[in-house]
């Protein structure tokens, strides 16, 4: 029997799709290698001499994936939620993003995010970083070492931003190139094309990700229809464009290794895109209600087969929490349902978990789930002793994920086979 | 000099107003007996020789009030959140709650309540225990052994809930005016009438808790206005009530010593009622998001002059924390703007952080700041060391309360100038 096989013995819940949540009591769930072989009732007789970890009383759930969070904004989240996405950019995000030309900067902050990404429930995630070659490194090289699997965007942006946060178009273009090219010695941190979004970004420096997508087959993540005001820049930034998404189709940028953020005022020609697409919408709840942008129509596109995950969203997102994202993406489902359109129905709790570990996962490929072939990244989780129910698993784990941080302890953390 | 006077040393943040909070680096915090003496830049000449408990860079700020929980509902929070309030009601409060008729059970989750109350940020509380006066009275034991200042009410229901959670009305009032006379024995712990809502309680048991409110001039909580079918509901029971507000104002029981719950859906009447009366509205927006309850115009009630604090509202709130609940509410504010009403802004983090501080604290008296004369419930604060800014001592209280739970360390806690 080979050594790289065991079994983890626990409370087991994962999502085998949007609408099912499977729940095994005291259940095995077998790893080999780096991928899940699946999660029995007993042990099968194949595996009856491997390794048992046995976790007693403990949930035993899939990793998370966080598929939109800004690295170099970790330390102002929670301040400035007074403003909207433009004013806000312009006096807090740009001003903050412009002191990552300082290595000691980026060393500093970029430990305590990876180390809180680390702590978190989040096994996988998609990462904004800055426009600087040496700061974005920085973070490369923390992300690899934290045993986390990660996609790092250098950013794009050559317009629309003050004079120490925006590069030209030609440098914006190498740099990137430059680190596309530095990742491949990585292997569990890769490059993702990164254009900020449109009002950042000019023409010709869209053209030239798409022709390094192109020529590097290299996913993308950007922004898309989060706020009205952005919108109407964007409208009146590329009047050639049919609408916003266009402004990054038009040069190849959509397609299934694609992130879009927010999707909050996506037109119906902008939703039949992201469907043909196949793209991924990253629904990020928390920064929408913080940034007053609204409330994407997420169900929506459930009920259309896109590509739906959970992003953070720091700093818009003050929490790095991603049980607060399952939740909040819950609430404002029900405040839309009451206050926007009684006939679309609120989110369960069921389609938001599918979201934070299937749904996001699936940008990485078999991910989020313990259906067999699945990789294996599991999270342990308990309750600290605090008269919480027990009797029914299924309620157990949503208790779990509604009390966030106050009440639930990370016992332990896998990623691809792997405990960290 | 006298023992009683001490001077507390930090970062100094409080309200004054909804508008205003005063800042200062490094100021003295003096305190003699259980009341504020001021905040000062410099620690004044006559208080010279005091003791001063130096708490370095760690933020002090007023102890917060929570308005609205139910102590019996702490075991469910995060439970069944799929569910509007009638519905939630029968499947998950009304089964718990018929728990408390045993003792053993009321001893073990109210000592986890208290607890949890204890190492909150709360300093005071509105509690709703449950129609068992045994249960009651454990609860009030455990309050008044924590050090904080409460007032706990036994529920009164005669009608419209299952058998094992509904009294006669002689039975409700003879037990209510029992822990009424009990309720004297105690310091820091207080009799609260608490009629559960208008569908609970007979025009008879209304009357009753009229007439007890005039007898032993108390206070009073309940429910208003929380959701459409409950609104509908209140309409058909009470055909002759002017409005929801009026089932309860008609037997006497709404002044400037009671605290209504949610107000989602008050009319203009009622509004006007609430004003002229100067009773309390207790906003609890965890609560009506995850019940899909709606949006209260919480800046419509401040602009008005009507007194209002947040609650935590377990377990439809989820949350305990009084920190959530001041993000919460800025939060379906700005959401009411974006989708409600565009003519009526946002509320602002200084509003909403008096709203948990003076705003609720009203309803005990000079409550929930540091002006002269406030009794002394102070709060000391300090992040955990996650990279966050330091720069600006008003960001840092917004950030603070934004990261809630996830990075925050309550170093100590005076409730009326005592430590706990």
């Amino acid at each position: 029997m080979s050594q790289d096989k065991f079994a983890l013995l626990g409370n087991i819940c994962y999502s085998t799709g949007p609408n099912k949540i499977h729940t095994i009591e005291r259940g095995y769930l077998v790893v080999s290698g780096d991928k899940i072989v699946g999660a029995f009732d007993t042990l099968p007789d194949e595996y009856s001499g491997v390794r048992v970890e046995d976790y007693g009383e403990a949930l035993i759930i899939p990793g998370m994936t966080d598929l939109h969070v800004h690295a170099p904004q970790f330390p102002f989240r929670g301040i400035g939620m007074d403003l909207e996405l433009l004013d806000w950019l312009n006096t807090y995000t740009f001003p903050e993003e412009a002191k990552y030309s300082s290595i000691d900067y980026a060393e500093k902050i970029y430990e305590f995010f990876t180390q809180a990404l680390k702590a978190s429930p989040i096994t996988r995630a998609v990462i904004f970083s800055t426009i600087h070659v040496p700061a974005t490194r920085i973070l490369f090289d923390k992300l690899e070492a934290s045993g986390l699997i990660s996609y790092v965007g250098k950013v794009n942006m050559d317009r629309n931003s003050p004079d120490d946060l925006r590069e030209t178009t030609t440098t914006s273009l190498a740099d990137t190139e430059l680190l596309i090219n530095e990742a491949k010695n990585y292997k569990r941190t890769h490059a993702i094309l990164t254009p900020r979004f449109t009002p950042s970004c000019s023409d010709d420096l869209m053209k030239g990700l798409g022709d390094l997508k192109a020529k590097y087959d290299l996913p993308v993540q950007s922004h898309l229809c989060e706020n009205p005001s952005e919108v109407e820049l964007v409208r009146e930034l590329c009047p050639t464009s049919k609408n916003y998404a266009d402004t990054y189709d038009r040069f190849g940028l959509l397609d299934d290794k694609a992130i879009m953020a927010h999707c909050v005022y996506l037109n119906d020609d902008e939703i039949e895109l992201m469907k043909v697409r196949k793209s991924f919408v990253a629904h990020c709840p928390q920064s929408n209600i913080n940034l007053a942008s609204g409330i994407a129509p997420v169900k929506k596109f459930l009920e259309l087969g896109i590509n739906v995950g959970l992003g953070t969203d720091i700093a818009a997102g003050a929490s790095l929490s991603m049980f607060r994202a399952i939740t909040d993406a819950i609430g404002v489902s029900k405040l839309y349902w009451r206050l926007v359109d009684e006939d679309f129905h609120a989110l369960t709790f069921s389609e938001t978990f599918y979201m934070a570990t299937m749904g996001g996962g699936k940008f990485f490929g078999q991910v989020g789930s313990f259906l067999p072939g699945y990789e294996a990244d599991v999270l342990v989780l308990d309750e600290k002793n605090s008269g919480v129910r027990r009797d029914n698993l299924l309620e157990r784990l949503e208790q779990t994920i509604y009390l966030a941080d106050e009440n639930v302890i990370l016992i332990a953390k896998y990623v691809a086979g792997k405990k960290l």
